[in-house]
């Protein structure tokens, strides 16, 4: 049933996502028809370049390198073009003419969100950005709506296929870090300039945007605490798995409560390698998937599991944001606009408390155990497991230890380690590691 | 903002999950105004005795047995009370006097499903059932909405909570089906008639929910093919381990293809335990959690995990549904009606092809294994692995032959299985089962 005067879609870029999805609307022009109640036509499609190689066929018509007149005619405009600008400048033209934007560009969320959003709730605008965390999987939605009765407690997300590709090549053939994002630059996985995804930057954007909507809270992207993966080392993973556990690089957003030492609450928004147990949904993300576990206080646990990135995943979900968009054209109705606001603080990774793994060399006599519990003890941190191993060298014989912490602060934790290292009985600290998911 | 009049909520049933929805409601009555932008007014709680404990305090004023009045009352109704009578009465009651409807009642889908749906596209009303399938995980609304602009290809799913913890408990520590239904009982997982759980009814309802949803087709209960875990013995188990596998009962709703055999298409519906590869992502899905993994075209494989069934948890998703239908009244909205209705055929077990994991134990003598191989080419069933192993076993030799197949027809399958049963070097089939997810 067709009963609506057809809806313009404007598409702003046509690089791997974008092109997808001018597949996706020209290819299933009756079938998304017959489920908005309105023909969805394409009416342009933005590139910086016409003779560029496209992924799928475009037809040369729909092609232009002129935004303005593109924008102005649309219902909805589209936004897969990446980059801060003209991105940001493009789609708050399109909210201020009055059409309701889809976009999948993280980075400008997390660096310029609340700026849009204001402007969106302004004009009565909506905002849709399924495709900008976790590429295909469907989290913005289920966060927004499915779980709007519910408290998230905790949010634990792997958000970066390439990393997690890295990371799980390393644990499954003992490869290094460096021959490991040597293959995944093979792949594509990484860029020329990768520290967008080894150093956490890509993850942080995403656990800002996760945030935001867990916990109604704007999440400046500089408040996220951010660690990459640059220093795991084979011999850390090796280590893992002996105990049962697989490094992950995590994006975690979590509700903290005031506790007896601190009178402030918040939310905790960090992104750091972390070893996970074997048992634990996430650790099986393998490869270049991405996965997001939730902790709610009704529902429990939950996981999203799917493909984190590559062109016609995340088309599928602005595809799924294009249908909801033309459908409240059609229809009307509340939209996805958040009307609570939470502003929690934003702590600093001070103030979390996690586990610690540790591992020393240390001088292989009488005492030693003894000297390094003190250091611990003596900084309030508990220890849960200590593990000791011995191995002749050239006539040398080296020890080692490996302790477990209980939950402790990050500053106890740094305190420790100065001391340790300072210790006569310490030779070297080959790894310090914080514990999640257990 | 509260810009609307209070909304009046009724509750049918206060169960496990009634219980929850009734504390939900009543103790985060703030957020969910701030949320939706009314207040959530609880006008009543029907119960059958109003005497009956309950797993949480519900005001003694709220507690009535009289629905009409409640009903006739309600801008919102939710039915949690299970069973088809009166629940199916009462909804549609509920639906004719123009509430929106809310329910969890799976059986009730799977089996008047289309009633109900009929019922209230007449007179504009809602259902929402996100509680339905998977309990807590919300798997309706990323189907109905999230994959909205995407094709559904495949889903496969672990949707009955009960099995899935006695085939763990098997896979992990070895016990019997006999032992491990035990404990099932003992933590209140089965009922004292197991049989909607280990026969696979209940996996059943859900599939045909979710097959309905997932290809817009009315799927009948009675055309879901199904198979219970009860023949599945430990020494299988044992033997899907040792080839990396483990055996799940699987609910899978896909989408089938004309071929050159076969000029029909459709959809096969069904459900029967199936030996899937370690490495696959519904392996790791352990204890009585549910998952649903998703194919689709464009979004390639997704995955929801979380708890299937619990009273809290499934109010969850409950609230999830009661925040989307409040917000509908207040703002208005296109809601969740599907307007595209394909209308495929739902095919036969016959039709559909699987691999097969056979075992056999046979005579050990020269021979056997063409015997054996003579019988699968004579039904055209292509031969993947061969295993074979002997042992002694009080001075005799047995043998057994383990043998995988290409992907066969239910058919082929069967025809192949009569005439080992009747060959005089096969001494006994001890495993016939499907392999999925490779």
């Amino acid at each position: 049933m067709i009963e609506y005067r057809p809806l313009k879609i404007a598409l702003l870029g046509a690089g791997s996502v974008g092109s997808q999805v001018a597949r996706l609307i020209l290819e299933n022009r009756d079938e998304l028809a017959a489920r908005v109640g309105a023909e969805l036509q394409l009416a342009g499609v933005l590139v910086r370049d016409k003779r560029a190689a496209r992924a799928t066929n475009i037809p040369a018509d729909l092609i232009t390198t002129e935004p303005d007149a593109l924008i102005l005619g649309a219902d909805i405009v589209i936004e897969v073009m990446g980059g801060i600008e003209p991105a940001r400048t493009l789609i708050l033209q399109a909210l201020n003419s009055g059409s309701d934007v889809i976009t999948a560009n993280k980075a400008l969320l997390a660096t310029h969100g609340s700026e849009l959003f204001d402007v969106a709730e302004q004009v009565g605008a909506q905002l849709y950005f399924e495709a900008a965390v976790a590429g295909a999987i469907p989290i913005i939605r289920p966060l927004r709506e499915s779980l709007a009765g519910d408290k998230i407690k905790r949010i634990m997300g792997i958000v970066n296929g390439s990393t997690n590709y890295i990371l799980d090549r390393m644990d499954t053939t003992g490869i290094s870090l460096e021959q490991a994002m040597a293959e995944a630059t093979k792949l594509g996985y990484l860029e020329a300039d990768p520290s967008l995804d080894v150093e956490g930057y890509d993850a942080a954007q995403k656990a800002a945007i996760l945030a935001s909507l867990a916990f109604h809270t704007e999440v400046p992207l500089e408040k996220v605490y951010r660690e990459g993966i640059t220093k795991i080392t084979s011999e850390q993973m090796a280590a893992a798995k002996r105990d049962g556990y697989v490094i992950k690089l995590l994006a975690i957003c979590e509700s903290i409560a005031a506790d007896s030492e601190h009178s402030d609450e918040g939310i905790s928004v960090r992104v750091y390698p972390a070893m996970i147990p074997l048992e634990h949904p996430l650790a099986s993300v393998r490869g270049a998937f991405n996965a997001v576990f939730v902790e709610a206080e009704a529902a429990g646990s939950l996981m999203f599991y799917g493909a984190g990135a590559g062109g016609v995943q995340t088309a599928s979900a602005v595809m799924g944001d294009l249908v909801s968009a033309a459908k409240r054209h059609v229809a009307g109705g509340p939209g996805l606009a958040d009307s609570v606001h939470a502003d929690l603080e934003v702590l600093p990774i001070s103030r979390i408390q996690t586990r610690y793994q540790i591992t020393l060399e240390v001088t292989d006599q009488p005492g030693v155990l003894a000297q390094v519990a003190n250091i611990f003890a003596h900084h309030n941190v508990s220890i849960e497991t200590v593990e000791q191993s011995a191995k002749m060298i050239e006539a040398e014989t080296t020890a080692w230890l490996e302790i477990g912490t209980h939950q402790a602060s990050d500053k106890a934790l740094a305190a420790v380690v100065a001391e340790l290292e300072s210790s006569a009985a310490v030779e070297q600290i080959t790894s310090v590691i914080r514990v999640e998911g257990v």
